[in-house]
């Protein structure tokens, strides 16, 4: 066995907390490198002797008697594949970085840390909402969906999903549609986008929101990889909204880990004459998930709680009531992270400027959007 | 106020009960002829008194000292009503009588008496199923409407419904189309059709089942008749499947009507974006109402329910597991009432006379199909 030197803190430096953290960092890359997801040793081993120590023991050949890793340690090549994050523009998140998704922790195998690329801080995670459902959707889930993620957004709550074909990327368009911001988890590395005819809705959601994977960058999709990635679906959002599924789609076991974890799960009804909506009459006949026909309804279930777990000074749910429809039809055009100026938002909203000028400055008064030079773009949800 | 004479036993004789029986027919038909159903004080009187005494009294003067029954009272001509029911070809059906329907004593407000027309008894509504909706019902609720008719009758369950437009029509036409038996409720008396364009369609449900109505020959239907009426569907039968209904649809009533009775009550889905799903999906969302996609579903909910409350020797459900493909096209074929002969079942069943009678032979072997002369009919669910 080749052992390779343990994995040294780089060159972040400043108080001992900070010098940990990185080391930590690169343990958790290191071991995203060696072990599949929801390998239970391995979180056994992390949970017993830490990431930095275990990954100390494995590449010492103290930690696995039987080898079963050796190639994959052999292989291992820490500095290469910080270069290659930087080229992809990737970052990565480990547990106790604030923008951590703390939803993963619940899980019995949390990943080991999850890479991104995207303009948003995770932070946009908390109080998201699923959308999910087949690949093979028909013109009625597609239009179910991008209702829903636009609606949803609209109302500033995140959209996340699987950027899959079908439901899952008709929900990121809608969310892309009504400002963002939107979450993309995949089921391989950041490397290549998956599907790859999504390449280009991939790079707008990274635009307005994060695409993630806790794979590496080059590790390709299995359907165990499919299965994993579901959990982190359902785990970092606060409920699970399935909007069409056939009796085997793999948004079916989303909804499980939803239910798993203590998650809201609901499902959008559709014709009984409907294979594709046969799943979600399933989960509505056999589980407690909730029916729910709009975005009113899912905030209804999942709002409230998502609220409850953020804890802002300001609910999402009163925004409504406290917004005229000029209001809103402004704030939804205001993005999410980066600026807008005056005349994409007379774009946007067809307002004149004096009109747009004192939307503007009413919702700047509400603190849900903010002006940074002579743009403006949305609070985040953590600062209202 | 002008008293007529106390309804007396007519013709009929033989020992006192028949007698005391014909009485209590007459007294209950003229009471349905001053009292609107569901009037608490006349089942108030009729509890106390019993129908034939509290009537004596009416007629005396010495029950309603008000007089607000006066002018019913004085056009009361039972001899005349008697002979239009015989015109009309309507029995009046009461309680113990054998084919009384025994659910419908579970109202808080029984009907005084059921007006029938129809070849079958009916003791059809024993485990029957109401299928109910819209009357503005869309292709998609007419279809399922249908199917859950043509289904539940060839598993041996009698389709109760209202012969409204839309849906009430469909799973009548439907049950129909399954060889019957099925029964229509009307909110008016029987000697016109509800709605006039249904005639032909009703005079097919008398032929296969029955056409009733608490409401004597030339009552109108108002606004508070069908409410009153919704009650009877819903007490008739084991259970209450609403397939269609706009948010104010009248057969969110009955489905309400069905719960207060302890009765099922099921909801097909649809999509989110049809107004006359919006009722059923209310229904799934704020009731324990059970969603059903199909007429399995259907009999899972309500089927055992109905033969428990039957008690035959041998549960309709297991029909299905005993019967051959071949079997169950032929049984289908086989009419309830009318038998039917050799020559029409070839035409229904497409299958050579050889075929056919040895098929006629292991049914009648099972003991659900009996031969009456050259011909052929369904055996009556309670002689299984």
């Amino acid at each position: 066995m080749t052992a390779k030197p343990a994995p040294e803190a780089p060159e972040e430096s400043g108080p001992r907390g900070v010098a940990a953290l990185a080391q930590e960092r690169w343990a958790r890359m290191a071991w995203s490198r060696i072990a599949e997801p929801e390998t239970a040793s391995v979180r056994d081993w992390i949970g017993r002797h830490g990431a930095v120590e275990s990954m100390d023991r494995l590449l010492g050949g103290t930690l696995v008697p039987d080898g079963r890793y050796d190639q994959r340690v052999a292989a291992l090549d820490i500095d290469q594949a910080r270069h290659a994050l930087d080229r992809l523009q990737v970052r990565v998140v480990i547990p106790g970085d604030e923008e951590w998704p703390l939803g993963l922790d619940q899980l019995a195998c949390p990943p080991m840390c999850l890479y991104v690329r995207g303009s948003a801080d995770l932070g946009i995670a908390e109080g998201s909402i699923a959308v999910v459902g087949s690949r093979a959707a028909t013109a009625y889930g597609l239009r179910v969906a991008a209702d829903l993620g636009e609606g949803l957004v609209q109302r500033g709550v995140t959209v996340v999903s699987g950027a899959a074909f079908g439901i899952d990327a008709a929900a990121h368009r809608g969310a892309l549609a009504g400002g963002g911001p939107t979450i993309a988890v995949l089921a391989r590395g950041l490397d290549r986008a998956y599907p790859q005819a999504h390449e280009g809705l991939l790079r707008e959601i990274a635009a307005e929101g994060a695409v993630v994977s806790e794979l590496p960058p080059g590790w390709a999709p299995y359907r165990q990889r499919f299965i994993a990635r579901n959990r982190l679906i359902a785990a970092m959002s606060v409920g699970t909204v399935v909007v069409e599924a056939g009796l085997r789609s793999g948004s079916l076991n989303t909804a499980k880990e939803a239910r798993k974890l203590v998650r809201h799960v609901a499902a959008v009804p559709g014709p009984v004459t409907s294979v594709q909506s046969a799943g979600c009459h399933k989960l509505l006949r056999e589980t407690d998930a909730t029916l729910v026909t709009d975005v009113a309804e899912v905030l209804d279930l999942m709002g409230r709680l998502g609220m409850d777990a953020v804890g802002p000074a300001r609910a999402v749910a009163t925004l409504e009531s406290e917004l005229g429809d000029r209001d809103r039809s402004v704030w939804s055009a205001v993005p999410v992270r980066v600026p807008a100026d005056l005349g994409r938002l007379q774009e946007l909203t067809a307002l004149d400027s004096a009109t747009l000028l004192s939307t503007l400055g009413r919702l700047s008064m509400l603190g849900i959007v903010e002006r940074v030079g002579e743009r403006w773009r949305k609070v985040p949800k953590s600062r209202w």
